[in-house]
């Protein structure tokens, strides 16, 4: 930290990313990447012709891409905004939402993000706790009278919220701006889209980094009413008007062309993820059941920190939070099918270890 | 703009990127783009591969851009920040280290994103004209005791500072941090990155997108003294830590190991600018001399307004701003040697349509 540093930051705690080590080759199951590699079209697209295009600014409006986008998912283009990942967009909305009168609501376990954006611009935050199962506490979103975001399916636990709950907390926040994030949902539960039409308080946040095997690329977007979708380009247009480079547009506008490969690749997730939970309740896991691409589980004999570090030494990375109320528990990403047998035999033996 | 856009930003005008419109094909001299495409070497390094691997994360730190950055400009790695264009950094600094208490210093005519970043941030912003002949008025720089952006060569007037000069600002603003946006260094000017020894609160602020012919893969990077980099770390890991794509990564490093190509190119845009100057002269326009890959003209007998019209609909297009100083004028990219031929017959014709 330097001396310039404006002393509204001194505090601040950034987020932290899923460790990338290099010491050796890992099995990566921390950061919830897609285990499969973009679809062929994708590969085609982005070709030497286009790199060699690289000269020249990408369309800032991303028209190409919203076209798409608007079209899959039944809304108009004025309703997409795209960009440089859902982190991005997630920023962007709790400077155009938030200040520091009004603030955002978000569960104390969630996507960790949420209050790093929140101390970075100096916002109130309402912090409501999951209830003792981990599922959201709907009554408290439901009377907060502020912003809210909520990831669904949460993470890191997984479990996904009813779209009636979703709809309730629009409803009764009308004053505020609901935002969904949904990064997870295409492993099992239900888009809130639907709900768009009658609340335009709502924003939908999506992501290309987990369903669409395009972490590496870099693509959010969002859907809401257009003057949602207006306050987000103004702040874009204040920032980094051309955020989302040429070979990312070009990749973005494929893989929704290719959309089916995704669609079966999704099932094969949520397949392993269902026999990864069965093996791990076979070890004796409580494994709480997940509709996103990892799985949250603690072992009763086993402290969370300790079994992170002991997989992490056999060549298995998984992500451990240190939070009070997670600390025993594992984040595990759902990879392939032989990744996920070396993590239960593995993980089997070092119970075995201790026995 | 919905009703939930917090107040403070209602008055908020953001930047107008160049038009890029698709109703025809013009000759593109708006956006300051290099005419020369990426070096084969980056068009090798973006292959199939590594698109493939488009599934997995990109390295959030970067490790090999900024030591290959590092060794390039003879500076430690952690004296490197990169980020999703230039932009993005200046964006970053504005947010670390200004507040409402400490602003930003920069002239009025220069690139019209600090206004835009002043306002977005509710910065103070202290304004300082430039002098008549629109060279910077480095005496009162020196004395504004404040943060300080100026760009090297100014944009959109191509006049370049002495190094003495930036030093004298740097030296007498010990309590700030004195950015040096060096967008168009590459094109005539002098780096002031050997200046960064002596002078801990300069931080200099390149991009990938002019003379490296990567406008369009978004890479910028800062060098700096390791804690004010920390501190554009902080920012960056608090809003968007992966935000460098994988292929921009790749792209970026073989450029750098590419870069006498891009000196060779950028020797000829300085050779079509001189080539240009003349022609335009004696066209009979009053010229800047630039140390840009732009230059900036207007015509003594004809409106700024119209030139750029009446060029635009003969299929070429050039830049022109609004502001009451400079609206009688035109900031031309310098393209290839055709397109500039292109570019003087047409204004020919256009002035003999007058005579």
């Amino acid at each position: 930290m330097s001396k310039f540093l404006s002393s509204r930051l001194k505090n601040l705690s950034a987020y932290t990313p899923g460790e990338q080590p290099r010491d050796r080759k890992y099995i990566k199951l921390n950061t919830n990447e897609s285990p499969y590699p973009p679809s062929p079209e994708v590969i085609e697209a982005v070709d030497c012709q286009q790199v060699g295009m690289l000269n020249l600014y990408p369309d800032p409006t991303c028209k190409i891409l919203k076209e798409k986008l608007a079209e899959r998912y039944g809304v108009t283009p004025e309703m997409i905004f795209v960009s440089n990942g859902s982190d991005d967009i997630l920023n962007f909305a709790f400077m155009a939402f938030c200040d520091r009168e009004k603030g955002m609501a978000y569960c104390d376990i969630t996507y960790g993000f949420y209050d790093v954006f929140a101390q970075l611009h100096g916002v109130p935050s309402e912090i409501i706790p999951l209830k003792e199962d981990f599922t959201v506490d709907v009554d408290r979103f439901a009377e907060c009278g502020t912003n809210v975001v909520i990831a669904n399916p949460n993470a890191p636990t997984g479990i996904a919220l009813p779209l009636c709950d979703i709809e309730r907390v629009a409803r009764a926040n009308r004053d505020s701006v609901v935002i969904v994030d949904e990064a997870y949902v295409d492993f099992g539960a239900e888009s809130a889209v639907g709900l768009l039409v009658e609340n335009e308080n709502m924003l939908i946040v999506r992501t290309f980094s987990k369903s669409r095997s395009m972490a590496g690329a870099r693509l959010g977007f969002a859907i809401g009413a257009p003057d949602l979708i207006a306050d987000l380009e103004l702040i874009k247009y204040s920032t980094n008007p051309y955020d989302i480079n040429r070979l990312t547009q070009i990749a973005g506008a494929a893989a929704i062309d290719s959309d089916s490969y995704y669609f079966e690749n999704a099932d094969r997730i949520i397949e392993t993820r269902e026999y990864t939970t069965k093996r791990l309740r076979a070890l004796g896991f409580e494994v709480i059941d997940s509709k996103a691409n990892f799985v949250f589980a603690r072992h009763p004999l086993f402290d969370g920190e300790k079994l992170y570090c002991r997989l992490r030494s056999e060549g298995i990375l998984v992500r451990h939070f240190k939070g009070e109320r997670i600390k025993q528990y594992l984040r595990i990403t759902v990879g392939l099918p032989a990744e996920m047998e070396v993590l239960c035999e593995t993980l089997e033996k070092i119970l075995n270890e201790r026995g």
